[in-house]
């Protein structure tokens, strides 16, 4: 017979989940109630506002969906295109690469425009791919590389595509909350997030929002949406404005608890402090690094302050390092991803975690880590 | 500016959630780790032994989910079937239903076998479906229905699919922990579930288990499964036995803590223990309810010990009832699903829900309402 499970008290300073507060997990242990209760009933309208003001969004369906971010990138590619669409696909990092796989899985095709991993996507291929295939339905593109510490021009992005009339679907997991991220004024259509990355929540929900014109593509389908689970046509009577509250599925309430006090915390905050906070906890951290002679990979204008790719150095074990950080430090730090396992090391200052104490912590155990 | 919510403290006797004991809400508050942590990893692997301990299997693919209930059946679905593919599909109320819908999604047909809603499913018209079916791939059925309150004989079921050389996708949504579920012994291919029914963890989790059989189905394709979020020869590389725990989404950390949790305090009771004791709940709150005039309305040999289904007395107002039990007695019962809304009211008594103290408080609160 086994016991209860006690995890050790971890710094999280890798590529997510980030450290969850003490705030937070309180919220998130309160007594469950009913998915129907009138008393959560309210909490959603609350959230559904309190996401709207993380978005910077007024799109009415704006939500978060009942599963993590990857099942949030799903929900946009299977809502949005039908068998036989196209689809333009930026990869510059292994979540591009994620969205072809979900592109073609919706029967649809995926023009992949090409960028080196730790580079933006360059909007000159994409006015060109978008100019090669005028007949696309979507632009999709990751606004913040977890694999790779890179951001790239959402907004010039979204202007591309919607000249064109195209729709847009970006990946915001890794950006809402760290770095400026405007849904309207840039005009995005599909944009998801995580919960466990700058909201410091717990990790397993997918904020989500569609704009009017995405909400008028899934509405006039041709064919039904592939996911029961996912299709927003019937979530959109569970969570949609004026809804019935009609059943669909029994929502995660506690981890709603979580992200409504998470998302109170940003409130209070305020957007542009919360990214002012990411921007001087990088370059803290960054000038910290580089005294320890550690070098940054991205170069400076994309470089993402709440996720800082470092190369390892020469003669430096990836994995042995990573275990002693853990091990004797209690610090969490991530791996490469993909084609950059072994050669970069990702350092998260996320949400809770962009703080100067972790700073400290993160410098310090790598100072004795890499001496010895 | 809004702040922190505090939800009233209920008693969950609905369809599901149940209440959540304060041992479990207190192990899903504990500080978050990373889902690569190997002590989260060392997690997962007890959370795998103790659902097959629950699910009565040895098979080796038997993990949560990291989303609702739902999304089991949905994962279910998507994984065996291909397009072209036919699935018998047994429909004694919604979840029957909502399983066509899964069906014809995967570009597959489905078979319908109607039964009425209340009535077991019919073994003789499955019978008769799979030899006018002979090629149909899967049989699929609801083994405790939760709109309906209805057992169906799951082992009888899995008998004629098995001696037809079909495969079978259980929905144990409600049954799992509450009544017997033998997975192993009744030869059942994929069995879902979700956690927020007889183990009383918080909603949001669905656990799963597959067959070598279904394993081989799933490994040998000729279609990549619809959906990467729910493709299991994916998710096989992170909770896979003797898998690298290659990263695929970011689990629910915290929510498999208390799945965890919940599952510990199963094995303490004990598999037979906890079918006991909700027969035992279930026959005094029946006795009870005649008391006060109340008429089950599932015949006696399929009731549901945890979800019991009651015929609204004429002349009392649904709806009303069901809010003054809320507003003056913090009880939530469940309203009719379907064709059965404002027919019939569900009380459950699932998991930590299965009290006496929670039967003495449904009946008294329902002679105060009912009398008024």
């Amino acid at each position: 017979m086994s016991s209860t499970f006690y995890p050790p008290q971890r710094t999280l300073m890798g590529p997510g989940p980030s450290d969850v507060s003490a705030r937070v997990l309180a919220a998130s242990a309160r007594p469950t109630i009913g998915h129907l209760d009138p008393e959560f009933v309210g909490l959603m309208d609350d959230v559904k506002r309190l996401l709207q003001f993380a978005f910077q969004t007024r799109n009415e369906l704006t939500i978060p969906l009942s599963a993590p971010g990857s099942a949030g990138m799903e929900a946009a590619f299977v809502n949005l295109l039908e068998p036989g669409d196209t689809a333009i696909v930026c990869q510059n990092g292994v979540f591009g690469g994620r969205m072809k796989e979900n592109v073609e899985r919706c029967g649809a095709t995926a023009v992949m425009v090409q960028d080196r991993w730790g580079d933006p996507v360059d909007p000159e291929k994409v006015a060109a791919a978008i100019a090669a295939n005028p007949n696309a339905k979507v632009l999709a593109f990751v606004h913040a590389e977890t694999s790779t510490g890179v951001r790239s021009d959402a907004e010039q992005l979204c202007q591309l595509a919607k000249a064109a009339g195209m729709l847009t679907i970006v990946d915001a997991v890794t950006s809402l909350a760290g770095i400026d991220l405007q849904v309207d004024a840039w005009g995005a259509d599909v944009v998801y997030s995580g919960t466990q990355k700058c909201l410091s929540s717990l990790p397993g929900i997918a904020p989500i929002t569609f704009s009017a014109d995405a909400v008028a593509a899934i509405t006039s389908r041709t064919h039904k949406v592939q996911s029961w689970f996912l299709d927003m046509n019937l979530i959109m009577g569970y969570w949609g404005e004026g809804a019935k509250r009609a059943y669909h599925h029994t929502a995660p309430v506690n981890a709603i608890y979580a992200l409504h006090e998470s998302l109170l915390m940003l409130e209070e905050e305020g957007l542009q402090a919360s990214f002012a906070r990411h921007r001087d906890n990088h370059t803290a951290l960054a000038s910290g690094l580089a005294d320890l002679g550690l070098e940054l990979a991205v170069a400076e204008p994309w470089r993402l302050p709440q996720l800082n790719a470092v190369m390892i150095p020469e003669g430096k074990d990836d994995a042995a390092t990573r275990s002693r950080l853990l091990a004797d430090f209690n610090l969490e730090v991530g791996a490469g991803l993909g084609e950059l396992a072994g050669k970069q090391w990702r350092i998260g200052l996320m949400g809770s975690s962009s703080h100067a104490v972790n700073i400290n912590r993160c410098l310090s155990a790598f100072e004795a880590v890499l001496a010895s």
